[in-house]
């Protein structure tokens, strides 16, 4: 009745902003994604007659200072990944969305059970690094395994996807579709390539650690009322045909090139929107147009930035210490997350209590 | 053969972004502007067989505070403007685009003797602020009336239009319009509604007095590979309506929200270009959020920006102390020019040489 996960966040390349099903969180467009090495949850639940009510908590700094210590780190593709001691905190909103994924999955088993939940995120949430993604996938396959239940990578993925819509791509390996869909039963995530297909690098750059002002939940809930949505949507196909292509050659130029445009596509629906919504802070235009003097001088990283202000530099393993170097030199990060393409949710030994 | 005009430049609250014509100048929509008191541009033109070829510059600072101590400031609606003393040069390809225009002027008076043209700003040119607006329309009023050429407003505006788009808004009084036409005599502007029709103000916050990196009529000229274009344009005939109704009834919250977001429709289409054109610069961005922050304080104050990095804060009269305290505050303002609802173009006494 106790399962420990650990699930990487992801970084879409083809973006996912509004849906079609609010319950079930079914997307208006399909997307594609890396998993990150260095950005990731470790999430244990244990579900016990013990418990009179759900108990959900960040492990703090202090408790996750001598989890690291006394336990092995899950190194698997996770070369960078570190785990920072931080004092974070949920919600009660955050909580209650725990509580409720919670029960679908106690339902599924035919369980009441309250659980015990632990987390710990190699990163800061709520600053658009993908802590939600890789938050939910970690609490479905620990939940989903502690309760043993025996489903798919298929089925995980809807699960997941139920909790919180990118949730889904960062259970399967490496490269990862996700697709559109027309109900629950077809809107689900697998994996295009291994993480060791094509060794880029997403150097990420946080510049605000502090929770943005807009969840993505909410903004995304009146994407409708931005003019260029349906223009958006109907160029999507296309786009996920092209990077399924650039994909199969490796063309990392016009694979950069395909990103930056598909993100900026993206935040110009997001102003665009009534009432508008910035992610960007002053820093993250700072390195948008940092990136653009690089690529003049000959360094070949591309941005990519998604519902927060921290800045996504992708670029080829060959490249990495450089543009290292050059954000270094900028002297605006307050951290800096180097991530390969990483495994999706693993079960994993060590438990978080 | 000599003659000198004081055009004022404007801010647009429907925006201009792409033409139907290059040549003529024609543009995909119909726009709407307040002209602006404290920013302007005197010209003088003078037409003699004395001069063997065109002589095209700006009065040199020093110059410039020698005519402002000697002569009278034209001060009609002007009561903030002065005449802050810059070196500015011509680039060879605006020199080039002033001789055309000149060549126009020359033919439609069928006179080929050359020009002295002097010119002088109130604020810097190439950083978004409409110089080229302005200077047009000095231009064009001080060439007709220095070869004595009898042509009407609406005329005057079309001529205007051929040498720069915008600058057939600064012809006419006040809040003007200018229609999208279907041919050259069909694209002029005219004024709705004169300069003491409604107190607003622009306080225009100069972040970089720089030149901007792509020139409006570069940028323009590949409008069309942005995807967001044809929604932008269907939507303009109903903005212009809108506009129209809220003036005639003085709604100025409902002004700022639609001035704002046509402000960022605009710039979405901008950065989705293909290549993209990012006019913000840091400085942009934190006015942007500025402003956010100043509105929820109760301050009712709305951005817009043209096609570079400086920004226009619109309120009414009454708030107009508050927002410039608000604005340095902030301490990222180069220069604050604040500006009243202003004429058009007028024939001025006083020559810059």
């Amino acid at each position: 009745m106790k399962a420990t996960a650990r699930a990487p966040a992801n970084i879409a390349f083809i973006k996912y902003w509004g849906k079609q099903d609010e319950k079930l969180r079914l997307p208006l467009n399909a997307s594609f994604s890396m998993n990150l090495s260095g950005a990731f949850t470790t999430t244990t639940v244990e579900f016990s007659k013990k418990y009179t009510q759900d108990i959900i908590e960040f492990v703090s700094a202090r408790h996750a200072e001598l989890v690291s210590a006394s336990k092995k780190v899950y190194r698997s593709r996770n070369e960078f990944g570190m785990i920072v001691a931080r004092d974070e905190k949920f919600s009660l909103e955050e909580k209650n969305r725990i509580i409720k994924h919670l029960d679908l999955i106690r339902a599924k088993a035919g369980i009441s059970a309250m659980a015990k939940v632990f987390t710990q995120n190699s990163f800061p949430k709520g600053a658009g690094a993908a802590a939600s993604a890789s938050g939910f996938a970690a609490l479905t396959m620990a939940a989903a395994t502690a309760l043993g239940l025996a489903l798919s990578e298929k089925e995980l993925t809807m699960l997941a996807r139920i909790g919180s819509g990118s949730a889904c791509r960062s259970i399967p390996d490496g490269f990862v579709m996700w697709e559109k869909g027309t109900g629950s039963e077809s809107s689900y995530a697998y994996s295009l390539y291994p993480s060791d297909y094509w060794d880029l690098r997403d150097v990420l750059v946080i510049v605000a650690s502090e929770m943005k002002k807009f969840l993505s939940t909410e903004g995304m809930s009146y994407v409708q009322s931005s003019p260029f949505l349906q223009s958006r949507l109907r160029r999507i196909p296309e786009k996920i045909n092209r990077i399924q292509e650039l994909f199969s050659r490796k063309d990392f130029p016009a694979l950069g090139e395909l990103i930056e445009k598909e993100c900026l596509n993206m935040h110009a629906v997001m102003m665009t929107q009534a009432p508008p919504i910035f992610y960007w802070m002053t820093e993250t235009l700072k390195l948008i147009h940092a990136v653009y003097e690089w690529r003049a001088q000959g360094l070949p990283v591309y941005f990519t930035i998604d519902a927060g202000p921290n800045v996504h530099l992708i670029c080829e393993a060959k490249d990495e210490q450089k543009v290292i170097e050059k954000v270094k030199q900028l002297g605006i990060a307050k951290e800096i997350v180097v991530n390969m393409p990483a495994d999706g949710t693993k079960i994993i030994e060590e438990h978080l209590f």
